[in-house]
């Protein structure tokens, strides 16, 4: 598997685990990730419909302590420039249909990846998580906007399933599980899609990825029966 | 709210309960509603990615002791012609996204339209209720593949949300809500959504709509606090 070198990423399932504070389980590692003390966030997924200047304080809030400084992408009267001169980009997590269509309107798509093959680094949480792989069409999200496209950035040769849920043996909700929806999206698709649990992250460095975090991720690959990862160098 | 007095329509939240075949807590209600032996089914949702055959087999199965005749179309190479002579029509469930793909992807979302409001009996099941709906933003579903649209026959005026879930107050996940994501829907779009429980279902008939099942239904309005709605006829 081909990942460009360049690439700096931190792929991330949630900002949030039970029982801490937004961002808290995984500041350090984000801060010591992105080597920098100046932050772009991108706000456009917009979580519960918070508004973009009250998601970008909730960042700022959750990283003042480290001293790093936030801005707000939807504070620039030109994005393109905004993200051209960015020396680390933080896409938070919200609604993937909602985000990639904003990010499809304003036209930013290119930018972000020409910054980021630049060796920018990207950190992406839930629907940021998403926006790395080929496509969102593993995202958990409802489709309340509809995207130009499901494609997404591209930059992994897979798709990533943010807060992978594992079955519940004694539900009774017909709903299906997460489990069958991927293997329904391997019928129409062929990429690998990785289910990462809530408190695990992927780190792209030097063309490798880490699993990082306490647990495994879970694979799946069209045609084959479904595999854990354990946390370290993922090599498929 | 003004429903076409025409229409008949048997919006189902599943085709299946706990502990109970496919279809057959509803079968005796179904056969009733459509008052006739042949039923067209469409099997495009294909859950699990079984084959339209398969698919179209299990409903057989299941209808055999009422003898009714069910006729797949995707065995029909006039596929509007089917629609046009059909005596009733059934929408299984599955994925709600390649639902609504092969139906724009065939042409055949006029042609059910116009079947409906000449008032031959429809039933949706899960998949099959949300387009009965203004639009699928309110499925449950991942979005495997991208359809021209997420605009759906719009027989209602309102959304549905099927298997709706209550939060579990003992999760510890972070994902959504299913109250949430709906909430996320009205930040951007101002049609109501009815959450039908896994056991519910309307039937609408003369222009008015009548809650069945042993539960209650949870009706969302833009910028209102969510309700309960009880069995019977509902008036909002």
């Amino acid at each position: 598997m081909n990942i460009n070198p360049a690439y700096n990423l931190l792929v991330v399932s949630t900002s949030t685990i039970h029982g801490s504070a937004f961002l808290s389980y995984i500041k350090e590692d984000f801060v010591q990730f992105i080597q920098t003390d100046e932050l772009l966030f991108v706000p456009f997924a917009r979580p519960s419909g918070i508004s973009y200047k009250e998601y970008t304080a909730k960042v700022q809030h959750a990283l003042a302590d480290k001293h790093i400084k936030v801005k707000g992408l939807h504070d620039y009267p030109n994005k393109k420039t905004a993200i051209e001169e960015a020396k680390s980009i933080f896409v938070g997590g919200g609604n993937t249909f909602l985000l990639l269509k904003t990010l499809y309107d304003l036209d930013l798509m290119q930018q972000l990846r020409t910054q980021i093959a630049k060796g920018v680094p990207y950190v992406g949480t839930s629907a940021g998580s998403n926006l790395t792989g080929m496509s969102i069409g593993t995202t958990n999200d409802m489709p309340i906007v509809y995207p130009a496209s499901f494609e997404a950035l591209g930059l992994l040769p897979f798709n990533i399933n943010p807060h992978y849920l594992d079955p519940d043996p004694h539900s009774t909700h017909k709903g299906e599980t997460r489990e069958i929806r991927i293997q329904e999206f391997h019928q129409f698709n062929k990429q690998p899609v990785i289910g990462l649990r809530e408190g695990s992250w992927l780190e792209v460095r030097h063309g490798q990825i880490k699993l990082e975090g306490p647990w495994t991720a879970r694979l799946f690959r069209r045609g084959a029966a479904a595999v854990e990862l354990s946390p370290g160098l993922i090599h498929f």
